[in-house]
């Protein structure tokens, strides 16, 4: 029972939670000034002016858990869609090659890349997973993250991948936050397939497909649909595999050459399109129509040196945009979805308004959970933020800090003074 | 009496303290793997092999408080060579003003930029610039920063631009930062001077250099060299007013348009040359053969969506390079240093190993304190830094998250798990 109290202002994000938000409705964040909250157990019980809030604390009679929000912000839980934060090891040396011209495909096509995170996740035990991994949802904690998406895709074959969707459940179990498991067995074709690709598909569609479905391990399918990865059809055959057994298609697209991703991902009925760094005009036409959520990915852009994606575009065309960090060992090693806010305003020039949509209600559309998170609203999980910031301009404007006060995550306060606190 | 252990690297920057680094100079760090670092009162006493460093503990018989710096990376206390920090209020309207187009220029000529900081800072008591600027520099020190410079320049009049510099004094000796203190009266020319910009400078260089002076304020003076702001021959007068009374001269040059700043400062003799933005081949030449520092501010760039300087360039011009936040309220509003490095990597091709040598002993070079720090060496002051990274490359690896896990300033722990201890 929690009673955040006087915040300068509140972003609810409160609205119709049927669909994601697009154009225009993307820069509608249900601001309330001088707000409250009020938690009960693990769900939200009231927000609305913070008059209103403390007659409702009074009218209950109950101990209520204060948090004072004076001078700051409050928004809901943020919500990262598209991780890959299972894994093993670290690839530092990769940026000097990268600074010294190689590029991202190259330093992967000469056995770096994710084939050397494939080697050390498959040596990697499931408990020592647990133990890295768990480090880095402490940090997505601690810079306000709540519910994050997680991949699959750094096993390549049937045991590992198990291995790394049963330490997202795990994880899912033990920490504070929420994760959403998906099945990215084609995230590349492993080095003992590269003579036979389309075996490698089969092994993914005939055997892991219908394994990590029989243990539940996975609600999304994804596949990296890339030249010299995976080709139109062979992802196409991914994802209908996919979804014969169950797991909802999401689809990497278009990332470094135009390959027609978005335009697959509106035939296929993908709920999300990633990256679509190159994706066609034609691709975003598809996309919108279908609804298909663009997931965008400027930190990758950003530490990969290359242009981001063109995000006024997609809004402009009526894409519902969400943002997230993609952490991953090689091409965007952070957790901080806040500082990928910053590089969407900067970078992309999406507005303060649009990007916190991007990474709370439309994030939670883009792994189904927009009845349950993502806004500020009676009835919803109570995942709150409190920001050392007057405003939700200020997010995009005192950048590169962590301004992440407080975190509470289904009602219990997990982050004070930013650091984590149940550890 | 700290013993750090056990250290998985310590860039010790170690080397002729004479002079900058310069080209290749600028990529030795130093290194020692599995280092010890003994620090007696406010210095330190021994740096190398940790087991070396075990046995001068043993040896001394005296009790050390105790630092485990197994699988850590530990490095010297940061440097930020060019700050705004002391000032009033906050400036995130702009931000959306700019990513509809308006320029930083348009912005100042409106009457916002600088001069809404300085009505803001004109109008602050001493008491509540002290209280604003102490947040900053607990930021600063949360992400390794131990000394900084801090300039006046929104006071824009005798009063006010001696209480920024008086602020600047106090905190100097209540905040554990190390406060270098610059005078910037020309920062800008004030509303009431817009008509007569002359009679501005010559109140600089008539009544304010000579108060600052006699007050003993400030140990730099700087000019900002722009078109719009002031000529090339004002800044001269400034600048070689400000060294009749003992001023060393730095000055902010080539930032929006080429204004021959570079040569500006060869020619004068300046400690340093910042931004640079546009500086010509020319000038890059001047300053290289002057020694001419410098100071690169990639955050400021970056937050206005501009290009970067050309550090390579003037690396391979010899010129040698500091960076900095150049934290202000307009144009980087930033305390984190390790995230500039982090830019300088990605949007300027430095090096991992050239960011450090710009963020420590280059930067102390740049505010004449390179006797005393900006390496771990025997004798210097016991500023430290202990990072969540095994390798100095890891640094600029995983960004976008403060990987600084404990600081200790003047041989005292003033951060521990990334936040202050004796606030
Ligand atoms: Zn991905
Ligand atoms: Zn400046």
């Amino acid at each position: 029972m929690i009673y955040i109290r006087n915040a300068a202002q509140v972003v609810t994000m409160a609205g119709p939670n049927d669909k994601p938000r697009t154009g225009a409705g993307m820069s509608e964040l249900g601001l309330i000034e001088n707000g409250g909250i009020v938690l009960e157990g693990e769900t939200i019980a009231f927000v609305g002016p913070d008059e209103e809030a403390r007659r409702y604390v009074e009218a209950s009679g109950r101990e209520y858990e204060v948090i004072d929000a004076s001078g700051k912000l409050v928004a809901p839980g943020l919500v990262d869609p598209h991780t890959h934060v299972v894994f093993a090891g670290s690839r530092e040396k990769e940026l000097n090659m990268r600074l010294q011209g190689a590029t991202y495909m190259e330093i992967m096509n000469a056995g770096g890349g994710i084939h050397s995170s494939t080697a050390r996740t498959r040596e990697a035990s499931e408990e020592q997973l647990v133990i890295e991994t768990r480090k880095r949802l402490d940090r997505f904690l601690e810079h306000g993250v709540t519910t994050i998406e997680a991949k699959s895709g750094y096993g390549l074959r049937l045991e590992d991948e198990l291995k790394q969707l049963r330490v997202a459940r795990r994880l899912n179990e033990e920490h504070p936050v929420d994760l959403v498991s998906t099945f990215m067995g084609a995230h590349a074709v492993p080095k003992e397939y590269k003579a036979d690709p389309d075996a490698y598909v089969k092994l993914v569609t005939d055997v892991m497909i219908p394994a990590v479905a029989a243990e539940g391990l996975a609600e999304y399918c994804d596949v990296f649909c890339e030249e010299g990865v995976f080709t139109p059809e062979q992802s196409r055959v991914v994802l209908e595999a996919g979804k014969r057994w169950g797991l909802k298609p999401k689809i990497h697209a278009d990332e470094i050459e135009p390959y027609a991703g978005g335009e697959l991902a509106a035939e296929i009925g993908a709920v999300s399109a990633e990256h679509l760094l190159r994706v066609s005009d034609e691709g975003i036409r598809a996309m919108a129509e279908k609804g298909v959520i663009a997931v965008l990915l400027p930190g990758t852009a950003f530490f990969l040196m290359t242009k981001p994606a063109e995000a006024r575009k997609m809004i402009e065309a009526g894409v519902p945009v969400a943002l997230s960090t993609d952490r991953n060992p090689g091409s965007c090693p952070t957790e901080s979805l806040p500082f990928v806010m910053n590089l969407a305003c900067l970078t992309m020039k999406m507005t303060p308004a649009e990007v916190l949509t991007a990474c709370t209600i439309n994030a939670a559309h883009a792994i189904g959970r927009a009845g349950r998170i993502g806004s500020l609203e009676a009835g919803k999980q109570a995942d709150v933020v409190v920001f050392d910031a007057p405003n939700y301009l200020y997010l995009q404007y005192h950048y590169g800090v962590n301004l992440v006060e407080t975190v509470v995550k289904k009602g219990k306060t997990v982050v004070a003074d930013g650091r984590r606190t149940d550890r």
